[in-house]
This record gives C-alpha cells, sequence and structure tokens, in this order.
C-alpha cells in the first residue's frame, strides 16, 4: 500500500434521521465536487489505495444484544452514507471506536479507551505501508477530542514506521460551514500540514515499577475482587522486561539488544487480540446503557509500538548475528539517525578489524575483552560503557569467525 | 512559573450576541461549576499560576482599521466574555491567531499561519516554567483544526523543553453539550491524557537547499517582484548555517557544537520580533475581507525551537569551555537520552585521562590527536568519526591545560 487516507468523523445525522451535514461544494486545488462531506473531493484528488474512517460509538441511538453487535450496527450506518449519500464505490474501512458520555445511549467507561483503541486498529492497517508511502489525515469532520488524538496516534505508529520506511504526511481541514451565511457556499479543503516524518519513539518503558498489564479494571468495579483477579491474570504481560530491553535497543541504538529481545510478533499480535476480546467481553449492556468496565492501560500502547517496531524493522530474534547482517540492518534502520548510526558502524568496524586480525584464534567463541587487550578496557560490566558502546560492551560481547 | 492552563477556544456566541455556549454543570471529580464554559472548573481544581486562552481572529465582525487593531477588539471582547460572564478573577493572557475562511468576515492566508503563530507566543510563555511543572491543556471548547494543532505545538515546545525541565502534560476535555436532551446537563470533565513530557527535537534544519527566509509571499502576490524582494529581504537568515550546527549538537549530542555555535538568544528573538512585525505588517484590511499577503514559513518555527532551545539550557556561546563545566551541563542536557549522555561523558573522561598524564605539555593548545598518539585514530577528519566521538574527534578538537 502506497496512499493511505484517515478520517475522523463525527455524527452526519440528528437523531430524527434528517442529515447535519449540508450539502456544499468542496474544492480542493482543481477538483470540486458538492458533497456532504469532504471526502468525495479527497478520494479524487489524493487517490488513495486505502480509506479509513474513524467514528465513535456513541452515535448509537439503539443497544443491541451484544457490544459488538452495536458497533457492527454504527459501522452499517456509515458504510450506507458513504455508499448512498456520498456515492464513495471505493471499500472503506470504518473503525468504531469507544466514547464517553450522555448521548441517545449513556457510554460510561475511560475516554482514553479511544485513544487505545484506535492506536492499535490503525497500526494494523498502517504496517502494510510500502517504503515509499503517504499518509493522509483529514479532521475536517472531526468532533471534540477525536482529531486531537487520532493525530497523536497517527504521529505515534508514524515515527515508528519512519525507522524504515520514507512518509509524507498530510493533514487537511475544510474551511467551516457557517449555516448562518445565506449565499452558495464553496468550503475550500486546506492541506494544512505536509511534511516528512522523523523516526522516534518515545521511551516508555513498560510496567513502570510492577507487572506490566495491558488492561485495568475500573476504579467503581475494584472492589470485585474475583473479576479484578480474572481480568490481572488474562492481561499480564510476562515478558516485559524482554520488551523493555527490545525498547532500549531501539531508544539507544543497541545492535545485538534488537536481536536478543526481539519480540515475536505473532505471539505478541494474538496477546493484543487476546486483550482487545477480553476487553470487549467486559462492556455491560443495560436499557439505555453502555459501560466499560475494563479499560486499556498505557502498556497496551506501548506493546503495540513495540510490536511495530518488530515487525517494520523485519528482524527476528537471534542468538548471534553475522556482523555483516548487523551492518546491514542497522544502517537500514538507524540511517536517519545519524550520531547512532555512526556510533554503531565505528564499533562494529573496530570489531572486525580485530577479527580479521586475530582470526586463527576466533575458531570459537571469545570474549571481546580478551581480544582488545591493548587498549583500556574496563575489566567488569559497567552501564555507562555498555551505552557509550553501542551495546558492544567488551565484558558481555563475544566473537567467533566462522 | 510552575502551572500554566491552555484553552483552545471557539466563538461563545452567535453573531446577533446570544450566547452558543449553554449554562451547564461542569464537573471535574469533586469540583462543579454551573458555566458557560470548563474553565471556572479548571482553574479552581488546578489552580494554575497562568491561565492563556487561543482565540480566532475570524470572530471578528467587523473591520478596523489595522489588523493590529482588529485583534485588540477579538482580545477584549474575549476578556470581556471571561470576566463577565465566567466570573474569573484571576489574570487572563488571550492569544489571538490566525485563521482562515469566510465568516462575518472573509479572512485569506495561509491556514498553517495559526500553528506558527501560537508556537511562537506559547513558546514565549512557556519559557517561563520553573524545572518541575504541570501544563495542563482543554480542548473542550476547541473547534475544528484548532486544538489539533495547538496540541502539536504543545508537544514540540514541550519536547525541547524536557531536556531541562520535568514536564507533567494533562488533557482535559469535557463530555460534549447535547442541545437535544431536555434534562438538566451534567458535564463530566475527562483528563483523557495525563504523562511525563520526554525531550525530544526533530532534526528540522534551516534553508533545506536554498537560504532560510521566515516569511514567504503568498503564490497571488509573488508576481508583485518588487514586494517580494523587500519580504524577502526582511525575512533573510544570515546565520542558518550556524543555526543548523547548533540543531545538529543537540540532535546528535555534540557539547562542543553546542557551544561554538549557540545562538545569540537576544539577537535570535529580536529577528522573530521583526518577522512577525513584517507579517502583521502586510495584512490588508478592505472592506469585507482581511488578507495576509506573507505567509509564516516553517523556518520560522524551525527558529522559533532553536531560540527555545538556547535559552533553556542556559548556555552561551563560547570558544573554548572548561571540561567540568562540559560534563555538568552535558548531564543536564542529556540526562534523559542515556546513551547519548554515557557517549559523551566516556568521551570526556578518556579526554580528562589524557590531561591529566600529560599536563605539562598542555600549557598551550594541543591537538587531540597528538596527544592520543598510541590508539588507532584517523589521521585526518571524517564526519562519521566525528559523530562517533559525540564531536570530539580528534583532529578538530584542541585541549590546554589552565
Amino acid at each position: 500500500m502506497r496512499s493511505i487516507l484517515v478520517s475522523s468523523w463525527g455524527k452526519p445525522w440528528r437523531t430524527g434521521g434528517e442529515f447535519s451535514w449540508k450539502k456544499v461544494e468542496y474544492r480542493l486545488k482543481e477538483t470540486s465536487r458538492t458533497s456532504r462531506s469532504s471526502l468525495p473531493v479527497l478520494v479524487e484528488h489524493i487517490k488513495p489505495e486505502r480509506i479509513v474512517i474513524v467514528v465513535l460509538d456513541t452515535v448509537a441511538e439503539k443497544i443491541c444484544s451484544n457490544y459488538q453487535k452495536l458497533c457492527k450496527m454504527v459501522e452499517e450506518r456509515y458504510l450506507d452514507f458513504i455508499q448512498k449519500e456520498l456515492e464513495i464505490l471505493e471499500e472503506v474501512k470504518v473503525i468504531v471506536t469507544p466514547g464517553v458520555g450522555s448521548f441517545e445511549l449513556k457510554f460510561k467507561g475511560e475516554m482514553m479507551d479511544f485513544y487505545h483503541y484506535v492506536f492499535f486498529e490503525l497500526s494494523r492497517e498502517l504496517i502494510g505501508l510500502e517504503k515509499q508511502c503517504e499518509v493522509h489525515l483529514d479532521i475536517t469532520h472531526g468532533l471534540n477530542f477525536a482529531p486531537v488524538l487520532l493525530h497523536e496516534a497517527l504521529e505515534n505508529i508514524l515515527g515508528i514506521l519512519a525507522y524504515t520506511k520514507n512518509i509524507k504526511f498530510s493533514i487537511y481541514n475544510a474551511e467551516p460551514f457557517i449555516p448562518e451565511t445565506k449565499e452558495k457556499s464553496s468550503l475550500t479543503i486546506h492541506r494544512i500540514e505536509y511534511r516528512d516524518v522523523y523516526p522516534s519513539l518515545s521511551p516508555n518503558r513498560l510496567g513502570g515499577k510492577g507487572e506490566a498489564r495491558l488492561l485495568a479494571v475500573r476504579e467503581e468495579h475494584k472492589k470485585d475482587t474475583e473479576f479484578c483477579k480474572k481480568v490481572s491474570k488474562a492481561a499480564k504481560v510476562s515478558n516485559s522486561k524482554e520488551l523493555n530491553a527490545f525498547l532500549s535497543g531501539i531508544v539507544n541504538g543497541l545492535p545485538l539488544c534488537l536481536y536478543t529481545f526481539c519480540p515475536n510478533t505473532q505471539r505478541l499480535e494474538k496477546k493484543l487480540f487476546l486483550a482487545v476480546k477480553e476487553w470487549r467481553k467486559n462492556v455491560e449492556i443495560r436499557s439505555g446503557e453502555v459501560e466499560r468496565k475494563v479499560s486499556f492501560t498505557p502498556d497496551f500502547t506501548n506493546c503495540v509500538k513495540l510490536w511495530l517496531a518488530a515487525k517494520s524493522f523485519n528482524i527476528e530474534r537471534k542468538e548471534a548475528v553475522v556482523l555483516e547482517e548487523l551492518e546491514e540492518r542497522m544502517r537500514k534502520i538507524f540511517g536517519y539517525e545519524r550520531s547512532k548510526e555512526a556510533l554503531i558502524s565505528h564499533e562494529l568496524a573496530k570489531i572486525k578489524e580485530e577479527a580479521e586480525a586475530k582470526k586463527k584464534e576466533l575458531n570459537k567463541w571469545k570474549l571481546l575483552r580478551t581480544l582488545f587487550s591493548g587498549e583500556r578496557i574496563s575489566p567488569s560490566f559497567d552501564r555507562r560503557n555498555f551505552l557509550a558502546h553501542a551495546g558492544l560492551e567488551y565484558n558481555v560481547t563475544e566473537l567467533r569467525y566462522s
């Protein structure tokens, strides 16, 4: 996939059924279309390979027997609007995200569920981007907190993908429709941002001081200890230390850490899916009310980030790596972060030189310290030394010639 | 200043004068207030030392003789609303930002002017934050693109300040007011985000391939070559190479670059002020129309970022730096970026050791290469080597004992 258009949408219709989005002329450069939405013009102008609309479950006007059905109902109403009213023939993916507040129905839960849920869903879409790609975000119809958090999620996802992809990111917004003006409106769609994405990943460690969990029971239900235990068990991350080491490998530029602690992406993805399933299972639907008893934790999104990184870096866990592979992969992953890349290749070059010189001794694994005997080398492991040598510290790194 | 509350606001009143923001009960934990805005509850709950409201000039309903007066009129209307309707007694700063679109008046210009302008104005506010501080953003009343771009600006500003400050960042959003519901509404204000800010600065170089300019003439006026020349001259950045070297010092962790190329913050600030003045001078007001003939460039914001960095790092340009000062400052600036900090202190420790050993020779400046003769040292300058040694490369760094 080379291009994707993501839109944040509010509610195009009133409760009675009448449309609240008026038909106006939307205009983007030479393209213009009279429509209830900016979508048709954007689709025509950008010609994205994929279209994703992010909406909120809070637009639901009646309850269903379970949450999945409620989301399905919302999704279908939007698809109907997109096909019949907007006459969009392209395939459109509608992501129904969890909102909070009193509307036709009352939705109880954590507002940040929106962020975590959309982060996961969008990550699964965007992992399919090619090396040269474009991401377009339209916030014209976004309401309230949704475009802000969607934008933040996108920024974070794209920051991770930018380690290995060249991404152009655009944001669009149409001039607002003013109901008071009588004249026939024409709303210009502005590209309010257009830029290259630089690689970035925040050093958010999993678990803080305690154990990492992907879900948390909401305050109101914490008294139900049985329930808490059950959720806690289902949401536990058993390998958070290793995941943190992988994170450190990216943030601090430690090539062997990346290979040693690279998570199994299939297993991690399954873990995330199970958490979403557990979360969904604990949405209770009562008369006029939808309550999410469980919420996603920041560690849920931290795990999604590492899943994205591991999957897009295209490496797999190894105990030992061929030096040339290490050089080549690190150039690709840290090519934009010049000082990291320079330090790594400097350290690898030193090791390579030594390996060539001491070929004969290297028919079995040798600690680097025993090879570099001539230099001022710390006789014991030191954390800062480890970081200053891109993780290729002489007391913990072994070398072999094969 | 230890805490600041920033809010993004739309228009609280209709053109006739009637309020469009209804009086409802806003509730945040134990605090509640019936008001037309979330502001009173937030002020009571957070007790911020400073309050900033970001509004758009497009709410203006009649023209003034110049743009500054138009902004002043908008500012006063909001202050009046804040004092009389919301009964806020604390001092409030209203930032009137440039918007685009057809409202009571028609506003022509670049939409991104909003981002660049608010970036500068907020930077000037936030530079006053203490080492331990809190930043609160309320997006309840934000409309359209404004909260998205305001949030992005804040994220970028705080990322730079986080090199030297511990910042807690919160975002608030009230449940939306639904006009259709008949019952007395109570809107809960949710803290939708709460987190520590990590240091970050994108490697956006000034000028790209050409010369850096803080302002650009908009497409429609490019034919007026005299005008273009005038603006180009006023907006020229003469020291962009040095500014880029300073940027590289931060992004790549090069301590001597920071000192060698640290910009004069007063001069840079003056340059930015002059650009804003020139931009404002070129806003034309005609009957029913406000046109900005000139727009801010991304380099304007790139310069603001470097101004923020230089000012908050609390360093000043020096040709030579005492080693202990270098160690101490770098620990403060790169304390969060552990691998950068480890590499820098590793390199400085090596130099210190050598300096102690060769004290007698060091009564005048000596190139590091001539001191470290024992090691494998490149005989000529090499860019990657420079980066791999935190900029303390042996062919370009000199040492003296005093």
